[in-house]
């Protein structure tokens, strides 16, 4: 077995240690943060002049030459340049000269520098999340809006419990989504603030306006402590379990869809696009991209649980450890943005199988509850006998391979002879969903008022 | 060795599936909150007439003696109570006698019972959190305000950088705590909604108000859907996530804390009561209740972690796996109501070695660039050769072992002869702190602004 | 609403303080490490001439009246004691005299006391866990034993895959839990040395003999270096770790059995006493115990995670830190071990719903591979056309609303004139999985020599 | 802002699904390991009499051909190619023909074809990295023996201890990386085992001969369940495990290389490769390679966590979600490679300042106990009243600006007339050091024999 390493630290090492120290590799994805950031620190020396007028000019024309190149895909980066700062920097002096490429550097170090473009990143991200989620909202209010009238077995511990909607079922993740989308929103805005200005680690002697840079770039304003704003990284924490939240609830809905996609459960069929089928079994589909989604939680939390722990008990102000912090992030984003959209759309074509729904609703006595409810108001009962009364029925029912709502008056008769009509339609599972009126309940009156709901909110939460 | 248990399942079997079973002994903690939940609904339902006044007042009546019992200690919590629900219906019932207490039940259930007592838990938890995260800002202000001109050390990488004062460092710290306050109020606000009502996942018959019970308990509306009501759990992740943060900031303050009290730092002197000592070695003193507090950071962050890891693909909607949601909400509360506390405390009664830290600046010659600005502004010499004058005047200090900022003009001029006065104050170590004006720098100037930032905020943080 | 704490640190806050500092109310839990570990030091020093025999056996007799104590529960346990060992040798001091009791502690501190006991604790828990799981495995050998022939379908991706036998299900996990077990062996062995006499972190300068703590105790041999002794939880890390895996493995099995007792699948009946029945709906059961096994993984992953953060970064030696190392220890052991007791005892008594099994086995048309086979064997047509002819079989099959595996010899002969009654058997589900006779396989064949290896494995690991 | 998708699921969305689904970016890794399998598998087929010798040839021949192709960076992977399995066996039809090539895949299925692949790439990469480990410990080791008598102090909570030598110090290193090694080494024995030939889940009903690709392959033996073998990843979760303490021990020692470069401590200094400069400060250089390497430990951890996550609660046998087990592995491998080597090479070339570490060994009083010990044993003084005397010393020590070990034999006679010679060489740093004879002490003699510990390991822990 040959090994990784031989024993000796030659070039071949040295080039081993400068890819080690460099985060050009993955940090170039800040580009656009990065350039943006360099013209807006440049325009605010202009204005407080610190640099004259035509050499900002100079620079931000550069910038955006730095720009096109990179975004035309004609620009090599490379292990040398270590980061994308300084490939940025570095190509700018190629074009302007290196004095006053030099001079963009005034004011600012890289901390606080790295601090602003991952902090923009962060920012930009957020927002395409939250647009991303609420997409996903909108096609499942879309689809709940369809099946109201969809019977399906609500459940407790994998049990059925009482029948639901489909509508109501679908709503339950709306909401949960919903959330998700606030959490995103909130974390925008309680980080909206510009670090940039606060140079090394204290500050800058140069007559700065940290808020002209925080306005340009659309920030709310500036961080209140540059030594805090070189070494925080809450921003990139809270999106970190953002995501982990949307992979908690995306997850808990695609395990869903693959019980639901099994030969036992059969409620639903994923499309074609979107499964994986076999040459001599045309009617076995894999649901791939659900079981993808849902391992990716894993990927996600791990995520989360690596910058914490990068974190902890680092003293102040940057430590080289922080440079650890964007590929977890990146990684988790672009998780986040591909399954959203993938979800939603799976969830667009999917096939909901209402008559194998209906069917499993026959399983489980899903109208026990019902039945001794009204026993109750009906014939005054006391809960005790009521339940008592109900078991025997259910006893019935096994006995005669029914489900209980498929009970005839009669049979109910045989049990107790006070039965009427009005046993019968609480039997109905129809009935027995449409009793739920309560706020928040399965009946179609209170899922309209859910519905209300979210369209609100899909109205008001356009792009922040 | 004898074994834990021996092969056959018998009584003692039998008696550990009832404790595997039961949430009794943790779920206590809830009990102010349910049977404020009891008292609440109890209400309600007599408001919609569903109960006549008369029992309203009786179970309410039996409620506050069984609150009473707990409160005194008269309680016998057993296992057979199964969790803190049945413990204090069962007490009702005896009280109240079996029917009347079983009435009490109506429209609701277990699932949202639990979600509405554990909801209330976080919510009183967040708030008491965000008062104690509060006072250790308050704590930190007030000795920054006292240290504006303490000349310390600002490090990267442990390693010496710029002079700044100890103000300027703990308000890093002061603002880090800020943004944990502001979360813990925004996960207070997004989660003020009561689950109540919800009943086991679809809603219930009975014509509840639901919002009556909602405002009676202090929150400012419901949850929008019954099944993610009883299924949602993220109030308790995000409470598990803002206690990481606080402890992700409080770890990296105590570290410093660590550092600086070892021999070779010695910035400050932890008081008696937050360290051992040794009775031989007087001067002696481990900073136990620091590292504590770094330590509990893992038990955070596993609390957290754990959580994430149970709701992971759970399936609509209550499943017993959620009843492991209590324990590591319940520990980290504790961990960090006491280590918040506690930190407060020690940072009041630390003795700040101002003449060490000041010692400390002579070490790395920090007011290096500081010269060079000089040098670039005072004599507009270009960056590249600035540095390398600078550079020359280091290494004269090392070569007489003495700090760049202790060289006299005369040693200057050896190296440049431009040097004037002007140069030497650019030297001092208090000029260089003083210069670093911009916005969130170590100035005075900087640092007074910071604190207004910090009392105005203080004085708004009341209560919310 | 109240605070926890009021602004004031008085005595409430110096208890507080105590209580922060203490051990004692979780480190108990290893009282009798303790006491053995101090009676075998007391008996080496003896040995070694540093104690004199008398007063060996006075310090030794007084362990054992301290040990009586504590066994029948007459030893008051408080916070002032601090920890294990300080509350044991408090006593012994009452006991012997404190000049007597004060010897025990020569050539030891607590750093190596806190270390051997906390060793021992894990290496005895693991036995135990070892052993537990042993029997684990014992029974599903045991059902394995009786379902040779028990049919169900082996899934993929939660689809029916091909016919295979419960026993061969079964024995997947047999063989995973037999790592598990391998994993604690390999774990006991490498860990299996004393740390005592390592003293606070350098060694003594007393002539001590550490091999004869080591034998007393039953360690194989003792730790190299004093530093890494008080410094390693190694053992204690790996321990969480081999709790972790136990739970992968359990909570997958615990997944299928929650699968398997819903209405969809009914597989399985878990017995009422592993189940939560309802008064009304006597054929409902939550499998909550299942459920329970399944969400405690969320525990002893963050156990886990709780105890890698502490420990990272840790400067050497002893760190209070490292006090933060038990509890999530002692939680996962008591977590594991009843676990392991009641998933055994749960499976002892599940029914096996062959027939419905059977039934599911005809979903899926589980036998298409095994025609495609046959075809290619028999006639040998090319992979692709086998494919081809399979296809049209299944659409056949469909149309009729029947499964592949129950077509007529005319139905064959209608898509291909060339079947026979070959094909027939090759279209039994129970050839099926005859057919699987390779090494591992599903066969009884391969069946019955995995139960021989199990049936070697159990017989071998007998206690370690 | 533009949005990352738009609302249409279009040809873009498709590819996105099909990069979604991919694994070929990542798998590509296991090449070798997969080509490697397949001729391996192709001779046991023709050895079986499944194919004839010629057809075997050919195969193997042209699977060399692609491993040529790969190896030299001809072959362009694609997204169409799935994954790594489909990419190699794509291109043999294309060389082979599609008939021939297809027939490789007869007893086999991707199931057991990735497990098997991805099990060797473990096995071989975990004898790599014991290999990494092996030459730390060398390092380490070799520096020891340099430094026996290189005194500095010894730590408890970061406050001076005893005095120790550095030898002792990195030997407590040497030990714990020891235990890494063999925690690989036992891993790569226990998952010794070939699962190919399980095919999808049950087994073959060709007559195959599994232990002849294993011993091809250089492994031990079968797996004994077919379910088992594509459903395991202990494997992975130990490899990842081994990495998580490999660098739960790598960021202690970064931890101390860090502190022991700031200008405090001063003990060491890190050669200018492993450390950036800064132009006009050239005597700071910040340890950025430390930090990394401690940086990185959240990534690892991150990486255990996530995997973990994967598997909780997945039912038998393959499902998708286990796609996600190979990029954290291939991350942490990467990492775990690199930082072994970089932090082996940092400390060959780090400068001991040993003059720095002994004048911080003068501060503190180190040898209080050693006098203490000494009082007791010369003078026949109860401990007590020995600490009491020894307290005052150093209050005499401290009220004169020196350490303990400074005092003359007069200013011991001050406090107590007894004093003699004795008492001074016991107050010795270097007395104090070489006092602690004991068995992992940190004397000379104690060291030497550690020393001889490790190169017997050293020496016998050759390539496994």
């Amino acid at each position: 077995m040959k090994k990784m390493w031989d024993g000796r630290f030659n070039e071949a090492s040295s080039e081993l240690l400068e890819e080690f120290n460099a985060s050009i590799f993955f940090d170039k994805e800040l580009f656009k943060e990065d350039i943006a950031g360099s013209k807006a620190h440049a325009k605010m020396l202009g204005e407080c002049g610190i640099l004259d007028a035509d050499d900002v000019a100079k620079i931000r024309a550069g910038l955006d030459q730095v720009l096109g190149e990179i975004e035309r895909g004609e620009f090599a980066f490379s292990v040398s340049q270590e980061d994308i700062h300084m490939a940025v920097e570095g190509r700018l002096s190629q074009i302007i000269g290196k004095e006053l490429g030099g001079r963009l550097h005034t004011a600012r170090s890289r901390n606080d520098q790295v601090a602003l473009d991952f902090r923009a990143y962060c920012q930009n991200r957020t927002k395409e999340l939250a647009s991303l989620v609420r997409e996903l909202i909108s096609v499942l209010a879309s689809i709940a809006s369809e099946h109201k009238d969809t019977l399906m077995p609500g459940f407790t511990h994998l049990q059925h419990a009482q029948p639901i909607s489909l509508a109501f079922h679908l709503l339950a993740y709306a909401f949960a989504f919903k959330r998700d989308y606030e959490r995103l929103l909130s974390s925008y805005e309680r980080n909206n603030l510009s670090p940039l200005g606060s140079a090394a680690l204290a500050g800058t002697p140069y007559p700065t306006r940290r808020e002209l840079v925080a306005s340009e770039l659309g920030f709310m304003g500036i961080t209140p402590n540059a030594m805090d704003s070189v070494s925080d990284r809450d921003f990139a924490l809270e999106l970190l379990f953002n995501i982990s939240l949307i992979f908690t609830h995306a997850s808990r809905l695609c395990e869903e869809l693959i019980l639901w996609s099994s030969q036992e459960f059969g409620y639903i069929s994923i499309s074609d696009a979107f499964s994986t089928g076999s040459s001599i079994m045309p009617q076995k589909k894999n649901p791939d991209v659900a079981e993808l989604i849902r391992g990716k939680t894993g990927r996600v939390y791990g995520n989360l649980i690596a910058l914490l722990t990068v974190m902890k008990g680092l003293p102040m102000a940057y430590n080289k450890d922080m440079q650890e912090d964007k590929e977890g992030v990146f990684d988790s984003v672009r998780t986040a943005s591909t399954s959203l959209v993938i979800l939603r759309e799976m969830l667009k074509t999917t096939t909901w199988r209402k008559e194998n729904m209906l069917k499993a609703c026959k399983m489980g006595h899903l109208s026990a509850t019902d039945l001794a409810d009204y026993l109750v108001s009906a014939y005054n009962e006391p809960f005790r006998l009521a339940h008592n009364i109900t078991g025997r029925l259910v006893a019935l029912a096994e006995s005669r391979g029914k489900d209980l709502s498929e009970l005839s008056l009669e049979e109910l008769k045989s049990v107790d002879p006070r039965f009427d009509e009005g046993a019968l339609s609480a039997l109905s599972l129809e009935a027995s969903k449409e009793a739920r009126k309560s706020s928040g309940g399965t009946s179609n009156e209170s899922v309209e008022k859910q519905l209300v709901l979210i369209n609100d909110f899909l109205a008001r939460a356009r792009e922040f």
